[in-house]
């Protein structure tokens, strides 16, 4: 086979013939059990760890610095991922500096990754080297309870969903998950998903946080062409929440805090555009909407953007505030009659289905590109509110 | 005219002008047109206050004592109650103690009253003197809404919804409303509900605001028969939410952290009673339930009684925390995929609707009377969990 020929041919360490057969683009299965891998002929197996680099964490801070680690071996149903992109979540500066619970360091942060599949498990057939592949807010979970079988991998039944960094993973040399800042990633073939070739992976990447995150309850919704849709707070996922609901046939009602952004909601489609400066502005809209889902990642009023929701309406809370704890008034939300839940990113099938509808209608989030360098900078404009809307760390720079 | 002959033999104040067309029983109509109560002819118009005594927060210590008031005069669209008996509820104690924010003492608490109707004003037809008579929550609104039009009295979209006691009220001589731990009330004909005459008095009164504010949501949830109910928090409300759901064919599964309340959840007719002395306790009831309602008053963890619920299910919660904020885990809400709502109280057509229902179909509290000196002790009980389980009030002691 031309496979084995190309494998034969490796004597240099494993990652240099990651890169080869990447280069070559062959679709290579890596084959654990053949004895060309075996430790006994002086060919290093594919077990050894794969070196990496990017931009973690040393402490709760709230900075970023260079870092160089390991990952796992591929296994048998692992795939590496050579990482192109990498996008800015406000969950990343949330957790690193322990907004979430306390956090172990060094930490790589980053949960929306895309690049090129350079190597795949004797196993995997979901991939081929080459391919364009995307990973998100998870790298594993059981695959066997009920919610895994349901495509819901994210609340595994068995407490084993796995979040792509800062999660304990005793297969991972860090004793962690490292995230995507970084320049590869090794995850089980499950956990990646295609990412068409008529979508750029830049392009790409917000999709597998912010786009599934917002798409997965928008979708819940079940709305109606026509029906009004509430946005509230256009940020990174608030912004793709207004183009998906546009797409998708919906009249979209957006409220922000900041003025800057009315006219890029109108620009994305939104039907109306609210500057809540105060939550009065909002009695305007009392039982307007069909549907609401915030992303506001922030203590905030919810009875009072729930108010502009229909009596038995529901309202999606995506948005994640520190301590993943949102104070709300029992009797405000009486008064609107709403039912108030909460979302959290999608599952794998449904993150797959975002990934192709958005590449299909060209619904596309707005990027800036920055390089690893600038993520510091970049950090502080998202905390400033000033992300236009998503910046995209080029790996090449790391 | 009868009527008008009894009238003209009125010289005394109004107040036993009152009293004796009450034990008259006639069902007299107050005419204030009439010229026998101008004050041309020296007879005391009905326009005259009516004398009130009753037991009163002076502060916000959490105690109360005797006080004697004024209510306003009996108007056109008014009733006047002479108060048999006023029922103890949770909330009273929190209102009094500031607990929703600060208060207007002296102020009579009480939102569960039930007597007798000793006067009516000259539009009244809805009742006659003598005519047996409750008052919950609330004592006016516009009446002209759409909200009102529905039967939401306490969503008036006017914001003219006037609680029992402590709402400002430029009617009432103190200036509030003034409640039920007293000897009569005056309120509009509207805000009262008969009750009829196969329930005791003091078996009624604890309907007028836990029995209403638990079978309202429990309506809304539209079970059917078989289906698997959460009850959580077995007091005063939890108890007749346990009794109103088994009566309407639901399989109820009471949730409590009273070791002592157990036996008693399984007597009101629970399937199981489940100790909740710890969260964990909640795991092995995960998606097991159709629907669930919480009536614990405090601070608690929402999302891990909501994962009783099944997924896309429904969680209403009706106890009142401090403050009125209660607050959730997001992600936990977002594990269950439950939806959370809140509710208050409920209208008053089906506050009717909720006394007849338990009338007819024997769904009675369980009811302790006590005389109005041991009202400090009995909200000392309340607030430690020993009320078994509605304290109610004789007023014939105060």
């Amino acid at each position: 086979m031309e496979n084995n020929k190309k494998m034969n041919s490796i004597h240099s360490s494993r990652r240099r013939f990651i890169q080869q057969t990447a280069m070559a683009g062959t679709g290579l299965i890596l084959m654990q059990h053949t004895p060309v891998f075996s430790q006994s002929n002086g060919i290093r197996k594919m077990t050894d760890k794969i070196k990496s680099k990017g931009y973690a964490a040393k402490d709760a801070s709230g900075t970023l610095s260079p870092w160089e680690f390991e990952r796992r071996p591929v296994g048998d149903n692992d795939i590496l991922i050579d990482i192109k992109y990498a996008s800015i979540c406000h969950s990343d500066i949330h957790q690193m500096k322990g907004d979430w619970g306390p956090q172990q360091y060094p930490q790589v942060p980053g949960h929306e990754i895309a690049g090129i599949v350079t190597a795949v498990g004797r196993n995997v057939t979901k991939f081929k080297v080459g391919d364009r592949a995307g990973v998100g807010c998870m790298v594993d979970s059981c695959l066997r309870c009920d919610s895994c079988n349901h495509g819901e991998e994210q609340f595994c039944d068995n407490h084993a969903t796995l979040f792509t960094y800062g999660y304990p993973d005793k297969a991972s040399p860090s004793g962690i998950t490292q995230g995507g800042y970084s320049n590869n990633i090794v995850v089980r073939d499950h956990f990646a998903v295609h990412i068409p070739g008529h979508i750029s992976l830049q392009e790409a990447v917000p999709l597998l946080c912010a786009g599934i995150t917002t798409y997965s309850p928008l979708m819940r919704a079940n709305f109606k062409r026509g029906d009004k849709i509430g946005v509230a707070g256009i940020g990174g996922l608030g912004h793709l929440a207004i183009k998906i609901a546009v797409a998708k046939g919906a009249d979209v009602y957006a409220f922000t805090t900041s003025p800057g952004k009315i006219k890029d909601a109108l620009a994305f489609g939104a039907k109306e555009a609210v500057l809540v400066d105060n939550t009065s502005k909002l009695a305007q809209y009392k039982g307007k909407l069909d549907y609401m889902i915030s992303t506001i990642p922030a203590q905030y009023d919810v009875a009072a953007y729930a108010s502009a929701v229909k009596r038995g309406g529901f309202y999606t809370q995506v948005g994640m505030p520190v301590g993943f704890q949102l104070a709300l008034s029992n009797i405000g939300l009486a008064n609107t009659g709403v039912n108030f839940n909460a979302s959290l990113i999608g599952g794998i099938p449904e993150t797959q289905e975002v990934v192709y509808y958005c590449a299909d209608n060209k619904v596309l989030p707005q990027v800036q590109i920055i390089n690893a360098a600038e993520v510091n900078d970049a950090w502080e404009k998202v905390i400033a509110k000033q992300a236009r809307y998503r910046f995209v760390i080029d790996t090449a720079t790391l």
